[in-house]
């Protein structure tokens, strides 16, 4: 296992692709995000999408230049056409919009129209967190988790993002897909082989599965309730938008990798803390809410119980020193970009 | 098994409500959801909660004559001090300033603490997607749900409830508890002396059982995905109000039921949907959207899939028609209040 150092792999992030001509604007939030959520320890949404970004960049599918326009329509309210721009860039507007929308009026949300994949919502719930706001992220995606009930998927992933500020820590995160395990994680199996549990997957039939080969959908986070939250997700983004749903957007991964647009749509609100509550006292309450639950006398002995975002956390600190591990795979595909990649090996 | 009329039923319980001098305001919100709620089929926070609502109203634990009072603390925020009236009445005059603020400023949030139970959380939703908006009601509750990864219950079935407006029929509604099942339903398990399935319930160790009698907290709905969710339904009502986090609330069933308070805290949002998207055209492409997944090809011949609020709106038909069941302890326990409700029998 290869392992990129975090600070050399970005600068290095950010030359490759500014050769290809993406906004500067595009580029700073593309690397950050990528960087922290592989330090995160999310690696289906951090740098090993580099590569694949690198080339929805070149053939068009995402617009190196986009022309962002965001339009208030009320006090606490704002509708963004991304212009098929990096959703990292698209969506760091509109959280910034939002904060600045609840600093005015006390809540912001922006509904965000053709955009692209945003990679891991945590990115813009941590932007709002950090500024002593209460952050929630969406967005759709591909179909992929299978409708209660059918033989087949209609609704992405379709993930939740809520953010809120510690006193002593960073933010609160919860970042959630509405499918009980992910895409990617059917994928690992496959690899090596093994057999997936019979409630993660189904079939081309909507038959469970353990083969990860036969996987077609993958089960909603809770069943039925995964699958309204996934409905709910698609009612925020695509339907308030006016973008495509689900069952109607390109695959991530379709063939060919053309200029042919995804029509991504997301959908974020902020809510500014201090209209509700001293914002010293409800980070220190809610410090003592998560130190307690911390506290709980744990099912394992010796595994202390977390809350959303602690795994993260241990991550970030862990991969901060040791570096971000890329598979060989991955590896030879920055290798591909440039061999200046070798350079940002972690010691 | 018996059923009543529901508006002969309706009408006994505002006389009965009246006896106990509770606020006309309470009156109409608390019969006007019990009776919605049970027509709904959501038999577990329906009028099977009446007699109970009655007692803990008579020994002071909800306040009959509430000095409900709401400030407005920016164009699109309000905090409310419910004054432990009967969470009905509360939740309705909040989520009705939400709808204010979000006419006014895009959208509307409010902040309820020192209420009490509030029924079903879609009695709320319900009022603001009937009004054009996007609905959120949310509310904490004495802890039951297993930490995950812990021994004990900690945070309580926290329900998260979404509405928007269709164009052919009522709003979609989800209206879902954070956990797997509810309690109510491992009630039933134990009056049928039936085994629970494996996943549904924990012991006092946090070990799962298929004896309901042994169980003592529930599983989140999708493990650690529905304790984060529970989690963030706490912060958005106890931590944003001020109030008490489930772990520190009185069981709905403690005894002796007297007049301490139990100090339960809300959340609502509204957005008006005109912001972002031509209303109809809103309610035309969601009624698309929800008209193509009941047509998709059902997992089981004959079952036609659903979409959340399905079962309730079939149920709301059906009762409407047929009257609501009540079950013979149930029954006993109206006579008790009053032999009058013999005369709301369903014919």
């Amino acid at each position: 296992m290869t392992r990129f150092d975090a600070g050399k792999l970005a600068a290095l992030m950010a030359v490759e692709l500014a050769r290809r001509h993406i906004d500067p604007e595009s580029n700073q939030h593309v690397v950050a995000s990528l960087v922290q959520t592989s330090l995160r320890g999310v690696d289906s949404h951090g740098i090993n999408l580099f590569p694949h970004y690198c080339r929805a960049a070149e053939a068009g599918r995402i617009n190196s230049r986009p022309h962002i326009s965001i339009s208030r329509t009320g006090p606490s309210t704002a509708v963004m056409d991304a212009d098929h721009a990096f959703g990292h860039h698209a969506g760091a507007v509109a959280i910034g919009e939002a904060v600045t929308l609840a600093r005015q009026s006390g809540m912001g949300a922006v509904s965000v129209r053709n955009s692209t994949h945003f990679g891991a919502a945590a990115y813009f719930g941590l932007i709002a967190a950090e500024r002593d706001c209460l952050g929630f992220a969406f967005t759709n995606a591909d179909a992929l988790v299978k409708a209660f009930g059918a033989k087949e998927a209609f609704f992405g992933t379709n993930p939740i993002c809520f953010t809120a500020p510690l006193q002593n820590e960073s933010p609160f995160c919860l970042d959630m897909a509405t499918s009980l395990v992910s895409w990617n994680k059917i994928n690992n199996y496959r690899r090596e082989t093994r057999s997936i549990p019979s409630h993660w997957a189904f079939d081309a039939e909507g038959k469970s599965v353990t083969d990860p080969h036969r996987a077609r959908s993958l089960n909603p986070a809770g069943e039925y309730k995964g699958f309204g939250l996934g409905m709910m997700v698609d009612i925020l983004c695509a339907i308030l938008a006016g973008g495509s749903i689900g069952k109607d957007i390109k695959p991530m991964y379709a063939l060919p990798l053309d200029g042919s647009k995804r029509g991504i749509s997301h959908f974020f609100m902020a809510l500014d803390i201090s209209r509700f509550s001293e914002p010293a006292l409800f980070r220190r309450n809610l410090q003592a809410m998560v130190d307690r639950v911390r506290l709980l006398p744990p099912l394992n002995p010796g595994e202390a119980v977390m809350v959303s975002g602690d795994p993260e956390k241990k991550s970030f600190l862990r991969r901060s020193v040791e570096g971000i591990p890329i598979d060989g795979t991955k590896y030879a595909e920055f290798l591909a970009l440039s061999p200046e990649f070798k350079s940002a090996r972690a010691p």
